[in-house]
């Protein structure tokens, strides 16, 4: 099987659960879904690279600035996600 | 629990690992896994009104004209989805 044809099933199998709750039980318009999956994957990465929003920018192949703007339309605090100094 | 947290629960537990997968093992930028994602909504909903541009527009709480542009830039083909006739 081609690496490609795994990752679609992943997908796939990721996805269909999520629109099934979303279109069915929960509906919300594109936009706003789309939004809401991009902010959990910027937490995400927010949350590996411990709060640097730089690192995440480079993870996720987009400008600091673009990232930076994301980051405060969608609300989040990169500073949650630094681990405590001690 | 509110239905909002509920929802809340039910998006990160979707995305934690479809984030671990697209992050760690097949690295994409961020703008092509969001298109991803849109493609396979708006394939879900296609599937579920057999290939009713229309009506899948208006569940996405998009414009048809918008739901028709994204279609054609993901290639994707609403005659697929329409159930065959006897």
């Amino acid at each position: 099987m081609a690496e490609g044809d795994v990752r679609e099933d992943f997908v796939r199998s990721q996805l269909e659960p999520m629109a099934e709750f979303f279109i069915v039980i929960h509906p919300m318009c594109l936009r706003d879904l789309l939004e809401r999956l991009e902010t959990e994957i910027i937490r995400n990465v927010l949350t590996r690279e411990k709060g640097n929003v730089r690192k995440a920018a480079e993870i996720l192949g987009v400008k600091y600035t673009t990232l930076y703007f994301k980051v405060k339309k969608y609300g989040i605090e990169p500073v949650l996600f630094e681990t405590p100094r001690h």
